[in-house]
């Protein structure tokens, strides 16, 4: 059952992708891109042939002229990739046709469809690593300059969502950088070893090496064949690949890890943020036109809309990875439908992962840091917050079970409701027998400050920031 | 970091989607879908509250005029979308521009953006169910035949890619019939409970009382509030909802589960004609024009492409739904992250089901069986297929255990090469004591013929037939 | 590579897993559950092969007689099982020498080992299912309590994370109950169309047919063997299938669906108790023994562990589901893999909704609700918490466009420090130029008061409490 | 709802897991290893701090003596994680009253839970991948073998399941190898950056400097809070982390990518060895024991049961690394939720691979090839299989575009039952035009050879076995 074709109505246009929307991995991804990609890697398969003598250099020069994607109509190659079920047997058609007749021969020569759409995609995924290693750098220069600018200022540090004891935004800052470079380190080391293809019918090179009998000139040697693989992986810009990867599928595995992990890299920082920023925390907030994103009914709202859109991003990168890293396993030369599984996980992980770095530069580039409202919040506990260090200093005195009993039974005394904490903590020390004077060498005004608790954190983010 | 937007280079026009292209699905879900059904979603609002008072019936008129997707501009929305992070938001700005002044101010009033686009998924996913139906009935159909006619056409059935036992192509279709009825069923359950949302800012439907103050005529009672959930609910064609379910997720959970497991029914579809039509097997071939898919190197190939395409989608499904289900962990009214998330997830699994079932139906329609080659894989392994059989009928005169030991090593010395099976089972039989007549009494050339060793599967095929 | 085996060193016992640990569904789904389970499945086919007359009654009683867990050793079986890829071989070994000679052809008579081992899997299944429709019920029931006690408590409804406008306590505690009787009722009906699995070496049932020539009474007629199916469900307490399911997989996606969504649904209730009792909040707490989980560091903290063990197993049941759903695309008469990849991951999957709906219901016996936290936090905006109400009211003055404005700018004013947020409308209002009579007219104070604008919050807690 | 515990009932010994069962890797991630690995943490921790002046040497020594995992209950540590939700909290309390009261202050002395359990799980993996990696080494030399032993073979390259142009099965084997060599490479890349984990209550050393106060010797320096860093790791035998990382989860994150990639190149290795032992097929086929695995009802079955073991884990991969993925994006300094979910999921994954990988090494050491079947199913399309090479050839006299046509139309009369393919072939060249001395100048026969078309096979195999 279909419908009579031509309109636009099914395209996605971004409707429902503001992350990824007008970012300009969107661009590096579209259809369009897709479409030049191939043709560059036809253009390319071509020159190669020729510097190797396999072609006349003026069919290289045709083709490569032929080769711009605007010529073409990605719709109607689209719908004509039904019957095949690629886009690459009707795009060598038509690239054919819009060559002059004499270098129609040498379009496509030699190669097989995965050839093209493979070197297509490791164009793509590379134009968009790039993008992405940008923004990421980006994002971890805004947040070098938090960690610097706020590596003294103290805020609670939380686990299981319970204040835990003090840290400083500055060593929060420079983990989220940290995290950032990580993401950033893998995006580079992908990039750098994304192939070429090459293989032809069933990855044997067979088809080129019959060609190689028609040779315009003296092939360069005996090796002739195998230099197509450097010569063409030259002219792509991509690494030669050991072997034929058309079911090796280690590139698109490599991706789809380090895009994950970009994604979850991302997706922390905006959790981080997602929470500070609630109502009842403020401790940083969104910052942009306006401050945060509105709303379509409550003109109050200033929403995280960053920080979400990257959430919604993280959400999505795994099951889109875990498709690709199930596409790994497939059967014979080229499989019935693990490859075809590929092309949209993968350009749509590019794309949401596109997106949500660039959210993120945007994100850091704008956010406002409120340290008054975390030294507020340090207090919420009235003191509790720095338990652990009472428990270090009280088991000198107490010994060590003694004093975590007995700070737990004063907090329990504080949250039941039977006075502040300083109050049932007095209470407690009197109980277990230390006079005035044990208590005074205590110091418990320094011992519970919470801005004396911040450990190392400084010596921490002084280290982490010296990473490059 | 950003582009010149304007341009259509990002659009995604199904280049790299040949499972879904022009399938009735891709458009029922494609961005000017979705624009019409948010329209359409403003629309009904405005006329149930016509319908109860609470707004001029010439402003339902006005609203109802000008919600037409062709007036506004996707791509244009999409951009602007970024602001507040969903598209809702530009739109009502538009649609309130695009009505008489005095229509204004009844333009998605009382109603939050979430409320708007949960409705038009809602819609969008009725109206793709309602085609993905069609086509798993459709080819429910062409499977039925199938079975019918080939009832009592054996052929060896395969267990962990091993000749098992004979089984029938009547029931081995009939099962796939029973799968795809399954998958039907569950999609048309789902269907009839997908309900229209309405909840306003925080789910409490508070600002739609907030304006009831100002109704138009007199309000319908005390209930009129509550009143506009099954108002709305029936302009639009959808379940009323018990609740508003802003967060609370069930009708995306149940459309992830039916989807996926449709997608893995028509997938156990295509893994089955996957395997037979292989080179060596060929007992089904895809047919349709020219008989499977041609190749771009290769003039001999005949693809099956329906398939092979039908395989991709069910291998994107499950990470597809993996992300919705988990989306269900909703913090908060509204959570910052998981409901964006579900917007693209659910478009794509709608569409790679709904292209799946198109090809589903296609190849259904056309497959090619070919009985001959299958009755001549009965006899590849030289009788060993009915072995179980034959364990049967030795374990009378030898007992179990002697009688499956025996055929094991008549197995092993067929298999190392120690003559037909038939002859090595011969030696066996006369080594473990059996005179000529004992074994002429086994009547061992009915027992071997693997045409009279298919069990029930006429009877099952018969049965499961009467499913409607 | 393997080790001289033997030491229970490899064994899980639960340290990594203290979501599931006691609850009665891991013991339930633990490996001799599902032993007893196979057993189980074993004599139920005895049975109802002498039900028929197709075996004698005594050999009947010896297979179940013997069919007890306790007599064989489990890791025995699992290292006897890697030569065949699954324990039911040597099971059928051992049980066989387990009963009287003249009982040992009865055993596993006709069957195949998916035959059991799936029977057994739907009783496993089932059981577990049982416990968990228990614990739901057991959830919805305290749910249902906190809805009708704070049917009107106020607090603040929250969107993007930001306060959006006033909800109650009631409607949040309705809306859980909802999303756990949408998971219940999705177990049950699962549960309630469980099949028994029997189909035979390749799911034509031939064996039996087989074995009927030597029945040991006269067969009770034509249709005798596939009178085996409802017998042999039966025996189970299973529903009877419509086909043998070897490869017809939609039982398994039906449960990966249940399960999924329950542990979603579940997940909803732990990310808001997560969000409403971190240390600024402070709305709900966990009770129960000293009130939360405690730590090993910090004496004070009171962690929510229920609702983090729920959250985890919420994150981990998706990519569990899609393993399974990605199963149902299985090839041939017995898959090789995907019927594999089933079992550890549907045991998985039962463990964690298992533990998860008992950590639930223990978290919804003890949960503390602090409605004074929740009033307190309906100030903390100044009142911008209700700016909705005021755009409706003021619209009637100023219309919707200006009255809106007026409140974005307000609150911008009131956010940049020039003021409260009453200080800041009053010099808006003032600016628009409404006189003191008009602001009087609106009757600010009655406006602005939270507790006054929670829609129909109590009226749908209401509607939603009359489900059962 | 609990139930009485102390049974084993529970437990899980492998009895649903033939794939892991009695591999090295299972014991290695067993919840003996696990707790053994914690309490390795434990002694190393206090060991760092006497090393530092920290604690006395003695105490080091006697947790040192403590630390063995047998004196422990690794199920009734399980029942009593449930209080505060994770195991560490009861180990402690255990291994303190295990050491000479002197001790007793040392043990666990300024970390928190997760410093242990991270560390573990880092050891458990890095001691898991050691063996993973010896059984990829294993595996990969036994490919090289058959590379070398077949590098001349010729069989048909077979896509989308059709054969294509023929291959080799040298080049099979290599690139089988290649992907079991990247697989090997990225593990032993993550092995190598596994990093202690230390970082106190909330990542900021607080305690241990608090500790430092009470120091038994004289400090080391300034630095030396940051110097328990090192001195920890090393005493591990793990990397040193650049920031407490409880959560910046990369090391996590980078395990489930390896481990996942390397699921899948074994399930490749897999999926082709199930393909190529199909009956039909007959190319392969596992050895070992008996030839294959056994069936519970039919005698003669051989079944391809490692390969199908490996498939399943294939299978089941990728879920758990996107569960793994998912947690990346943590809240706060310890998540609620987040971190637990990771812990059975990375154990799995380590098992699965484990399991697969020790499979995989048994699979190539006992498979057998078989040419013969190889060399006639070259012939089973009757030549067309180089249909490819003709194109090339006939391309000279007739051009590309009339030879590719006159190739399909022989195809399909072939196809169609009008004659072989030799007979269509010569009828169409006849219809071309093309006489006699001409057709005779093509050499039909050798270019039709199908072993003479194997391309650069024998070159790529050469080529890729220089890889070490």
């Amino acid at each position: 059952m279909t419908y009579d074709d031509g309109a636009d109505a099914a395209f996605d246009v971004g409707l429902l992708a503001p992350g990824r929307v007008a970012a300009a991995a969107e661009q590096a991804t579209g259809d369009r891109a897709f479409l030049q990609a191939m043709l560059d890697a036809e253009a390319a398969l071509t020159r190669a042939q020729a510097e190797l003598g396999l072609a006349p250099a003026a069919a290289a020069e045709a083709v490569t002229d032929a080769a711009r994607a605007e010529r073409f109509d990605p719709r109607d190659l689209a719908v004509r990739a039904r019957s095949g079920g690629n886009p690459v047997i009707p795009l060598v058609a038509d690239l054919t046709a819009a060559v002059p007749p004499e270098a129609a021969a040498y379009v496509h020569r030699g190669a097989t469809s995965q050839d093209i759409l493979d070197s297509a995609a490791m164009l793509v995924a590379s134009r968009t690593l790039a993008l992405i290693h940008a923004e990421l750098d980006c994002t971890a220069g805004e947040l070098a300059r938090f960690a610097a600018a706020h590596r003294d200022t103290p805020m609670p540090g939380r686990t299981l969502t319970q204040h835990a004891v003090p840290t400083t935004f500055g060593l929060k800052a420079a983990g989220w950088r940290a995290l950032v470079l990580d993401a950033r380190d893998r995006i580079a080391t992908v990039r750098a070893t994304l192939p070429a293809q090459l293989g032809g019918a069933a990855g044997t090179l067979a088809a080129f090496e019959a060609f190689e009998a028609y040779a315009v000139v003296e092939p360069a040697g005996e090796g002739s064949v195998l230099g197509l693989l450097p010569a063409y992986a030259r002219q792509l810009g991509l690494a030669e690949p050991e072997l034929p990867w058309h079911t090796l599928r280690t590139p698109v595995a490599d991706l789809a890890g380090a895009l994950a992990f970009a994604a979850g890299a991302l997706g922390k920082l905006a959790a981080d943020v997602l929470v500070l920023s609630r109502t009842e925390l403020g401790e940083v907030s969104e910052g942009g036109g306006g401050g945060g994103g509105g709303s379509s009914a409550m003109p109050h709202k200033a929403n995280p809309v960053r920080a979400t859109l990257i959430a919604a991003a993280a959400r999505r990168a795994p099951g889109l990875a875990a498709t690709l890293y199930g596409c790994v396993s497939a059967e014979d030369e080229r499989p019935a439908g693990a490859w075809h599984a590929e092309w949209e996980s993968l350009r749509d992980l590019l794309r949401a992962v596109g997106g949500a770095a660039r959210d993120a530069a945007e994100l850091t580039a704008h956010l406002r840091v409120h340290p008054e409202r975390m030294r507020a919040h340090l207090d919420l506990t009235d003191g509790l917050i720095v338990s652990e260090r009472l428990a270090v200093a009280l088991a000198v005195p107490l010994g060590r079970a003694r004093a975590k009993q007995l700070l737990t039974d004063a907090a329990a005394d504080s949250r039941t409701g039977r006075g502040s904490w300083a109050e049932t903590l007095a209470a407690r020390l009197a109980g277990a027998g230390l006079d005035a004077a044990a208590v005074d060498a205590l110091d418990l005004a320094g011992l519970t400050d919470p801005t004396r608790y911040t450990g190392a954190a400084a010596a921490l983010t002084d280290r982490a920031l010296t990473r490059r």
